[in-house]
């Protein structure tokens, strides 16, 4: 296995050789649900009637927070292993219909009624998404033990696909990174560690309950709409350890990044290029967000909020696209 | 002109001589918004922070309800003039990671590393959508007199595009017409008229204020996920005197259906093949949805309620999906 | 297994009883090709230099023949099984670059310099084309062993994929099938037997010889550009014993035909819902042609001819777009 | 109007203040076609029987060249404006069909037809292909004054569309001025001269006469299969004036390059970032290939050939892809 010098997300980064220390952990295969057996949504699970009740009932204004960044052509996207990506074409146009009266109306009518219709294409990491269980698992595994050889279809997963991701409400958290350090977006390819995250949590007194939605600032949305090669290309994220502590520590039902893939990149694991993904979606059932934009939270220092989150139900996907609110709560 | 005969929509049904009686109206023009020279979202200006809290502080439940319809391919979608079908595609799966080894991170990794990927492709107009202000103008002018030949570019529309909507937020209220009927289903291609949204309301005991979000159930979605084409043929749909009293008389802020177009089709007037449209969305500013899943709030009797709506902001676009959520309100 | 009633193709037409009685045979296994273990083209190893120079030789005529249909939104194509049909849509326009000025060129250089550029997409066996000898297999293996499991990756096959096939240059032989019945069209879904192909060879004083490029016209293209769903719905072909006696017996090098799948549809084999695609490509390694059109050759009786075949070089493709030539030549 | 700056494919190469001197010449007009004022091929009305006869009469040899590229995900492509790059994917699989059961045919058939299909999308100027008169007008008019606002709809041009393009015969003659430098490849952004291909000529004695196909080679090949950036990035190609002694002064038919766009890039005309292509396509009608695939005929130092183009008849477009021929001819 030689991943040295491969150019994994557009990253001219190559390990260092201490990189190459970690052995394979024979523990790492796909995790099992508390939840059952046909279990397919992991921590989505905490969702529960009584706590999103508990969390209408702390909204204490009737203003909201739109996490979800805009879709066009040229707009940055994980395009390094092939993807498509997002484009956007016109099927019908006012003065186009007139020309080809496809409608069979006649130009009177197409002249009159100006139609304008339109199609898109993406890959379903595209833009402010969350990821399915279905997106990554281990030796052929997703989460709950789920074969491909067993349910991936050529219409995608059968199991553990975005179809199955219920509206997604939580009390959110904004971890603001960036703004912990004093700066407006994290040094290009910083890794944040556990220290970061504790000591940001410390700084605004907020402490992390079981079934939050987390948000995690890198400040990277700087460059999302003014220089896509700057934002791909910098690997800026969290670390595993942080992870680690957010969900086996403090419980967390998912979480989100404004970078491209939540974790730091390239990955310190020889033996894995994502281990963040497979760590949260194969052995611990967190879906988690990508792309997730966080400006608007940040400038108003809104850390704690009631968190909604809609994916399209694409089925069999490994992730879709969603356009999150936050509502600012008041314990 | 000579639509008669046209396969307009997949139905097969045609004009009735009387359906040519109605003259070309010399008012119907795109509308001017009272909100300004560049406003391009129309009634949705309605939106406003204190009626947001008045909605959120009238929850008394944490059940929501799940207003969008699942994406797959084969679903039912307008494609009668060519706009293409959903589509979804794998672009990366464990085994084929294996074989292509795109990632060249070697066999082993890509065994222990299970990667899936997709993609999809849709008529902005598949699935529960919003039609944006910019998919129906009058004389080449979209609503607030957005001129096709000044705004639309080969990227879609710089006005009246998608990317404008604001996250929906507004009391719903649910016509259930079918219900009201004593129906699983209104009769194939029925007309809903004014006095059957008058009397449903009545029934049900329920005022319609300035602002709402309004929602108008036929039943059809019985048949979205069994059988495309008697959903696709089917025309039901509410006409455009009741339309306008919603809009005109009681000042809605936006629409939505269970069926294809939320207007009945085929159109009864000559010249328009779609008169609800233009009407909603050119001369009124009106946005709306299409095939909104409102069998959940039928079947609990819910009539009431917060909406949330969160289109992905496709820029330029003509509509957007999106999967909406009500949550029940009490007055 | 039950087959029946399942509409395969668009095909409303059931299996007789009789189609039943078909027992899976245990010697339908891929082929091993005898131009060695690593073929990819299998029959098309028969073009040779020497027979290329005896056909250019045999020339006597600079008429030409177009065997290629068009390409259009809404042509008819294989769609029965979820595959997209044919799009095509604009992504530069003179106007559009006049509102978009992506260019960054200025008004003054868009209105002059009026561009126009765009976009298709197309399942691979759309309009004329070839079917490549990855597109069918048995039990996983594809001709000459190459196996799915080691030999699919996500962008295709590395073996037996479209990119191998050398331009198809031969001997090409008409088989009117309809001229010979005096028909325009051959009955819906006829079945042409293996007495049809002999007796209208004989008619025309035709012989095969080994290598040739044998095309079979049932007429069909007569509702190719005029009624997609007549073209689809029409299960006319060849039935497999006479494509049997083509490629045993006859020795041909590859097929053509008008038709949708060459072969007659439905299938009467319930073990086999395309036999005559399994027999030519994953046993026998003969690559075939479908939607060809034949109408020119016909009307001018031009039975024999220098053909000539360029297909796309699509990389791991099942199949390739081809618009193929032919040129009468005399013996 | 200030190009200055701007990145046109991909090159980072500003222009030389001297580039501004040019104005805007008031002759550029869209050409009148002598062939009619329905013409819509231009200089492909060159090509007659007569012609056609000679050429495959003057045929010696068996030996053919593929002039066409592979296509495939990564493949060098323009992408600078937006267009999509190539993409390929898999729609059936062998385990797919086992899995999903599409075919309702079961898993004893599924396990036995092992069924592989997919689809492609592309830019229709991607890979070998040749340029429609429907790519670039002047002024919203192409070639023979066919106006944009008249004839293109939204399905693309009702006129001058690569429907119309005829099997494209002609002699071919291989202007290789990479080898007549002595080099594999010319320098980069090396700009042809008219000397440059006289020279070439020349040295080769070779004489172009009315109606030839004239391809040009720069060595640019070498990267295509193996750095794409190096590929599109590489502005090497023919400039103004050569092209017009070609057109004006020599009356070839068609021409083609084996590199990005034919003509040199950028452009030294400040007024006009594609000069080549409006006088060849709007003043000219002069179609053209580019990505012509020139090697093989390098290396065999084959300069006269019969030239047989095959594109497909994509309806509307303005460009189609083909994979060429060439057999060598004597004179």
């Amino acid at each position: 296995m030689n991943i040295k010098g491969s150019i994994l997300f557009g990253l001219l980064i190559t390990f260092s050789a201490a990189g190459y220390s970690q052995t394979v952990n024979s523990t790492e295969r796909s995790g099992v649900s508390p939840w059952g057996a046909d279990d397919q949504i992991g921590r989505l699970n905490l969702i529960n009637e009584k706590n999103n009740l508990a969390l209408f009932s702390a909204i204490r204004t009737g203003k909201v927070y739109d996490l979800g960044v805009e879709y066009f052509i040229g707009m940055p996207s994980f395009t390094a292993l092939g993807d498509p990506p997002y484009q956007y074409w016109l099927t019908h146009t006012p003065r186009g219909n007139r020309v080809g009266d496809i409608t069979h109306a006649g130009d009177s009518v197409n002249s009159k009624v100006s139609y304008t219709g339109d199609a898109v294409s993406m890959y379903t990491h595209t833009g402010t998404h969350i990821d399915a269980l279905a997106h990554f698992g281990l030796h052929g595994k997703i989460y709950n033990g789920f074969e491909a050889d067993q349910y991936l279809s050529d219409r995608g997963w059968k199991k553990g696909g975005a179809e199955n991701i219920p509206p997604v409400i939580g009390r959110g958290i904004l971890i603001d990174v960036a703004k912990y350090k004093g700066l407006d977006i994290l040094p290009e390819n910083y890794v944040i560690t556990l220290k970061d995250v504790q000591s940001a949590l410390q700084t605004e007194q907020l402490q992390i309950q079981k079934g939050d939605v987390v948000l995690i600032r890198t400040g990277l949305m700087k460059y999302f709409y003014t220089d896509a090669a700057k934002f791909t290309g910098n690997g800026v994220g969290i670390n595993l350890e942080a992870l680690k502590w957010l969900v086996d520590e403090k419980g967390v039902m998912t979480l989100g990044g404004d970078n491209l893939a939540l974790e730091a990149l390239p990955s310190s694991d020889s033996n894995n290029w994502l281990p963040g993904h497979t760590y949260l979606l194969a052995q611990k059932g967190v879906m988690f967000m990508e792309l997730v934009y966080l400006e608007g939270l940040s400038k108003a220092n809104v850390n704690e909020f009631l968190f909604i989150g809609l994916p399209l139900k694409l089925r069999g996907a490994s992730a879709s696209p969603l356009r999150p609110l936050a509502i600012p709560i008041k314990n």
